[in-house]
């Protein structure tokens, strides 16, 4: 867990603390990174970039100080992170990862908790996209999880569908949850889902998992119009609708209307703050909301569901299930339109 | 939902509202009810309890300020309220809540969505405690939920019950969950619970909920030995521990120790920021946490269980299950030793 690793406070995982030791030196049991690349949290860049107007330098300085300052990419405002790609440099003799010297890998533990030492200032980076070219070194444990890169794909295009992989994996794992549900107890009802910013990485392939596991009916919630003539496009959810998502009354009557009554998941993909209490007047009693926005307050939502007595369930997101990666690479594969809005917005950085 | 009582900022739910119309006169769909007694939430007195050194007079002109400003009572740094009991003022000629004047009542709605005038400047509260004596107003909205208060037991006991009755109901059902899943697999495994702040309010109750619903194994973990020997003393756990919640591998240890394994369903009850990775760590793979703590940070959930490739489902403790009022109030009931925990705690207060 990497314990040995964390400076301070004292006792802590690495995720909660401070400042983590980066020294490149590795234990038995870790695994050492050449990094080429950072992939920050979209909630974690959008907070650094207006706060810093939109300015590069300042945010690429930023980014500079939290790393040499705390020994990890761990945004102090938003908590959040996001994942790195490189190679392997060397393996402990007890490293149970399985990785092998040169192995080209992407990391699918946060980079908050990612023992990280960056070596080139960040010189090939403007400060103005997610994605930060970055030479240094990382730092695995026994209990990380890293994915080897797929030859068949481009590494970037694989490092950002890696990034959110645990999405998809937790939303059809829930709707397979509902649709045996319903099977068992001989109820005919489709299982239906809204998924929050339905054209974003993890929105699109959350529509798309939700469909391979069942969903009757689908829809897809964006912001604007050109989002929603994209995720059209893209045929991954039954009907596209527009809505303001921190808008409650907005968001839950554009839900209601497409799937002609509350969602039984509502799966809430947009990295904004006040997005909880549409998405829980936008479900069903009974039904589930699944939160994997960095920008969620837990507050806001036990609360708000209280306030509307609401008998909702509400997920963490964790992102974290057995497979994740793996299926997230493939619906990719198995859905065009889905790769078509990946690819679009990898262009567009 | 009370939006006509939302001054700023437009559009969102009263909850998340800056500040509410906290006027007297009622629409007709509304309750009015003659204030008696605040109850504010553990982390939200804590907050203010620290802040002002155990001041009391500080704490009371802070309330005092927050709610004159705001228009309801509801901490800026926790986000969290509490709730009220009272007696029907008025009940305006639509309102489907089904009270009637002159009925004493408790709200089971937060008091962060709940607009409230305090009309006697808090005379009666030394600031000193959760119990708030209280003269004033406040507005119950169409979806608000309220409860008669029972003949049968002390207001102020059945208050102490009410303000946490969505933890047992929650739990029941998640335990329930586990029982029914293992019986339908042939599986012949006890379903084994952790509730950590077990001597608490919402903690004595989950556990003497988690047995109800068929938890075959349960332990309490507590941070002193006070609470040990008053859980222990009050026999809802099957074991109780000693261990403080924020050290992730002290926390873990103590659960795997009394279960001989890590928890099927653990139940985060402490008021306390930081529990969220030994509450994660604790729990077996395919487990469940379930979060009722204000003080539960999302991403440190999030990103923890991630982190340590931790297979758990983590839920937001939703305040409100149908049923739930009914539900505590009988296990208070039914438990002599979760009442005597609930009489001591009010004869310290």
């Amino acid at each position: 867990m990497g314990l040995h690793r964390v400076l301070e406070p004292a006792g802590v995982l690495p995720q909660a603390a401070w400042r983590l030791d980066a020294s490149p030196q590795i234990a038995p049991n870790e695994v050492r990174i050449r990094v080429q690349r950072l992939n920050l949290d979209a909630a974690s860049f959008r907070q650094l970039s207006e706060k810093h107007g939109g300015d590069g330098e300042k945010v690429r300085a930023e980014v500079l100080e939290i790393v040499s300052t705390r020994g990890k990419m761990q945004n102090p405002v938003t908590g959040s992170g996001g994942m790195l790609i490189g190679t392997v440099d060397e393996v402990g003799r007890r490293s149970p990862l399985g990785l092998r010297a040169g192995d080209r890998v992407a990391t699918l533990v946060s980079l908050t908790l990612t023992p990280l030492t960056v070596t080139d200032g960040l010189a090939r980076w403007d400060g103005r996209s997610e994605q930060v070219p970055c030479d240094g070194y990382a730092i695995l444990f026994a209990r990380s999880i890293a994915a080897v890169l797929p030859a068949d794909l481009h590494p970037e295009l694989s490092l950002a569908v890696l990034d959110v992989c645990g999405a998809p994996a937790l939303t059809a794992r829930v709707v397979e949850g509902y649709v045996a549900g319903r099977a068992r107890e001989g109820d005919a009802r489709p299982v239906s889902v809204a998924v929050i910013g339905g054209a974003g990485k993890s929105g699109s392939l959350s529509l798309a998992a939700a469909r391979r596991a069942g969903a009757g009916r689908t829809v897809g919630v964006v912001p604007v119009d050109a989002e929603r003539d994209a995720l059209a496009a893209a045929g991954v959810a039954d009907v596209v609708a527009v809505a303001d998502a921190r808008d409650p009354v907005a968001l839950s009557t554009a839900v209601t209307s497409a799937l002609a009554a509350p969602a039984d998941v509502t799966v809430v993909c947009v990295d904004v703050p006040g997005c909880e209490h549409g998405a829980v007047l936008a479900t069903a009693d009974g039904g589930t909301v699944v939160f994997f926005s960095m920008a969620t307050s837990f507050a806001a939502a036990a609360l708000g569901a209280e306030g509307l007595a609401a008998d909702v369930t509400m997920l963490v997101g964790n992102g974290y299930v057995p497979g994740h990666a793996e299926f997230a690479l493939d619906l990719l594969r198995a859905e065009p339109g889905v790769r078509r809005l990946f690819e679009a917005r990898l262009a567009a950085d």
